[in-house]
């Protein structure tokens, strides 16, 4: 197994921090470099009405440079639990409540060069809390759509956004499909 | 939607820049900044036998500091199309030639920080090439699990990569659960 030698920390941002790490092969005494993207751990949150609907956001996504159709999802703070967090995003971004919050899986997002841990929960018993976004989120209206529908659009490549495919892939087969 | 203002790159490393972007949302005028880790794409491929079973690799994760099962997966060159970076990781890594191989979907791992963009392939009708390791790639041998097994493994949490959830769930749902 490869072995850390040092570690350097190349940039600080806002958001994450990047790391260099130099590792030594200990099968053949090879060094080699290794830069890691390290931020706060997510959760990301699967609502479901009692019509079996999911409840999207649209959300401007920079990255993409445009609108897409995304679950509620935030960065989980320094000593909050997952859950909390979960809950917490959920009633930030839709302005939902649940009755009912459920671990579904965790998964990190892409282990080759970053450490984002994503804890993902699924909600249920939902109802109208207060929506409260932070000012550099960019959230519009909320959308349903029902779970068999979700399933046929991420077939289609309708989400382009693999966190959230996994999240209503999983819920599918665990709980709808059986 | 909002608009770039300003753009910086804060970063270079050997595998991913960290580009800064000054933002100003045309609803309120207001300023917020985003990183954004900028790296080239990447192809990742399930392989699949003819006794329906999904060939993985053990490799090393230095994010995760241990060995876990992985599809074959590697960057796509620069011009390079992304089916024919697929083929090339597949034996590279695992040592098979694959007669068929079918696009499955296109991703995004992480679109809130991060520009890396999957090309996601299955792949038939497998013989034997040869392997062929980068010099700082740490992967073991092969290991073939059944497709049903693979999900069952999948509801269990086993595999924390986001990114072959999705491979292994979509192929399922939209080739064998039908």
């Amino acid at each position: 197994m490869p072995k850390i030698i040092s570690e350097e920390t190349k940039y600080q941002g806002p958001r994450f921090n990047v790391v260099q790490r130099i590792y030594e092969d200990e099968n053949n005494q090879k060094k080699y470099v290794r830069d890691s993207v390290e931020l706060l751990p997510a959760a990301m949150v699967l609502p479901i009405t009692e019509n079996n609907e999911v409840v999207f956001i649209k959300q401007f996504r920079e990255v993409l440079g445009k609108e897409t159709m995304e679950l509620p999802a935030g960065i989980i703070e320094v000593g909050e639990e997952p859950i909390v967090a979960a809950k917490r995003e959920l009633e930030e971004e839709t302005g939902l409540i649940a009755g009912k919050i459920e671990p579904l899986t965790e998964v990190f997002s892409s282990c080759g060069y970053s450490n984002e841990k994503l804890y993902m929960f699924y909600a249920k018993d939902l109802s109208l809390g207060k929506k409260r976004l932070d000012d550099d989120e960019h959230i519009g209206d909320i959308v349903k759509i029902p779970m068999e529908e979700c399933i046929d659009l991420v077939k289609k490549n309708y989400f382009e956004h693999a966190n959230q495919n996994v999240c209503l892939m999983l819920y599918y087969l665990k709980y709808v499909a059986k």
